[in-house]
């Protein structure tokens, strides 16, 4: 499809139909990453070990930004998701953390948005954590890179 | 200070106390970009003039997100904003869509937060709205750039 | 059915089984109008073409509120929406903006509160935003007025 | 003020600023009917009484509703509403319940859209628990009434 | 099973795929109490029956607490439920309100979360509607007694 | 005061209006446990060291929780809390998790609402996240412990 679908023919925004599409399953997996000063990062490192674990809370968050999408997004459907994984891995060079979210759902419409808002979602959270000593971070690269079910088909990234 | 101060002496996560900071003008901005086919930005801008208005949307969707933010990141402060806008520009080369958020509040805690999460929540609404044409756009340079009031005192991101 | 059957045999509220009906595709439509001053009109109209979209933005602020439909109304199943449109039309005598709001289903209950609050909504956002120059705006005429499917059957309001 | 202010000099809607308004003692009252068949309103009266309390539940969304407001209404500051109440009234020729919402704060901002919020809850779920005995319930007369504080100071509805 | 299930081989948190469980009717029941002065009680019941109706008010709030589940808990899976059910019931000795509720779906995951939230929820509301007299009152035995449907096939809690 | 204060002369609930209560720094403890088989508690020790950290997770889900307090109970004031702390304590014999929770706030109502909401959620999210192992867990001995602030001065649990 070549134009924009939220818009009707007088160009007002509405809620798709996707009533008579099938129910697939549905994946979509997206990616994004938070810069950072390498001191701020040894903090986290330290933190994952001994004692005030940002990666976990920040995957926490990412997981229930999922279930906030079609709040967030206007034109969302809203969709009974069945699986949500936020993974966390941590670069050295430049010092930054690497998000990677999966989402799956049985349903009618893709869910790239929430594999997109979980990204967000736990990066936010990764800053505000860390913002006390490290107002510069940055977040990067936040894009989808795999989606698999549905009418369009699979689709990767170009790499 | 240079701790992350979520976290108590066991390393055990909290909502830090703000209840004695004083309560001052706090302003914070926050910018982002995301970055898309030129045929993308193409059906953005006629819409902005004639049909299916994307920015006015996802800029809606930017100033509601600010007023979540406490619902999506953890350990925030729940706050009375004062103010909340989002600017949105067309970039042609490469062709993108950036967005500053502004945020303003009278509080006892400080609302870069807010500002990011009014560009995140922007950022996605445009990626909702477009990615029936292009599935590969990206979400880049997410960071704040300008903080105002509190304890730390005003503070500009190194240029 | 001739009694109101959010109450059990004790008058104790609860909220229906719907698991043994069957999922259908479901339809609603509801309407619903803002009266104001002339000159409040005339700033709506302007804006709609040149600046300050008042329409635009109440038509999203709509479907939203469809979506918060279970948060909002206590014994209200949620549900999976397919598909919601709001159409807003310009009534010159009397000054009005005419609201129509569309919801659809395929589920196990119908979607009429859906589309009612989509039309609430989305006249209570002009009220705001119209709001400083016309304090005494009304809201009239919030009805559904079209209901297909489900166990009861096609309804239309009688004209 | 003759103007929409939640636009800037752009048209572009932002959450205006209230930052330097003054914090009053501030009060807003709304009123709204639901009108319905007589048999229906027979429902509800001898629900009051005996079983199945319509118009208590109805009370209680409103309420519910009115802490919601700034979740709905896009451009609306989110407020710590001081009071709430919401009165109901049966009103026999022609029948129907009405509504009275008084909603108060302390704050920079005024709290009619808060009243008007709780009406229209109130409403929607009155037309939620009679529905399966009459569809053709319609909703009218939302308005402001009263409103005291602020700038613009104290203002009551023309009658 | 005999391991946490919302933990992956690297002990991070995740929702866990329940895509491939069947769809099947999924019944929970779970009940709690609170305990307070008899003077509280006299209050509860004095209301019940021609003022202030404590119980009606924390029955409702126990239902739309049941469709928040999925917001409170951070790896529950968002469900459309099919019924939700709260009873209450007055114990005099020692002076109680006893709280059940039963909750259903046709879903692919249970509903005991759901069913503990709506019980928790409604003695909350009980305490806080109460707290003006008896700051002493305690929540007990909140616990599921029953569950139907799902791979792990029916259970009762031993007696 | 002896009367419960949610409900005006003719017995029919509000918000109370706290808008001439003055504005002091308001403090509230609440405890709860929840009991469990002591394979549970094992598996609970061993993932907060290794893996699986059921406890960090609970904690940031009873923050979380005590944010949406005035969202859950019906007549509960919104506040801007300034601190929240959840404290989580093993206990063999019985085998169990204990949950305290400190929340304040400068402000005009108490916030034993929102301490009790934290443990509460915190307690049920360790139950969903257990509950593949032991579906018998019960949670007990809910209840304020303390109190500062206010009209009504600082109270204490009888002992």
């Amino acid at each position: 499809m070549d134009t924009l679908n939220h818009f009707n023919q007088q160009g007002e925004a509405h809620m798709v139909d996707v009533g008579d599409k099938s129910v697939t399953h549905r994946v979509a997996v997206s990616v994004g990453r938070i810069e950072m000063l390498s001191n701020t990062l040894e903090h986290i490192k330290q933190g994952t070990n001994k004692k005030g674990d940002v990666l976990g809370i920040a995957r926490i968050a990412g997981i229930m930004g999922a279930k906030k999408t079609a709040d967030l997004v206007p034109l969302c459907h809203p969709l009974a998701l069945t699986k949500v994984g936020v993974d966390l891995e941590i670069q050295d060079e430049p010092p930054a953390v690497l998000c990677t979210a999966t989402v799956e759902t049985r349903g009618q419409t893709g869910v790239e948005m929430e594999a997109l808002t979980a990204v967000q979602v736990t990066l936010l959270t990764i800053y505000d954590m860390c913002k006390a000593v490290d107002k510069g971070m940055r977040i990067e690269g936040v894009q989808v890179i795999e989606k698999k079910g549905g009418k369009s088909g699979d689709w990767k990234v170009a790499s």
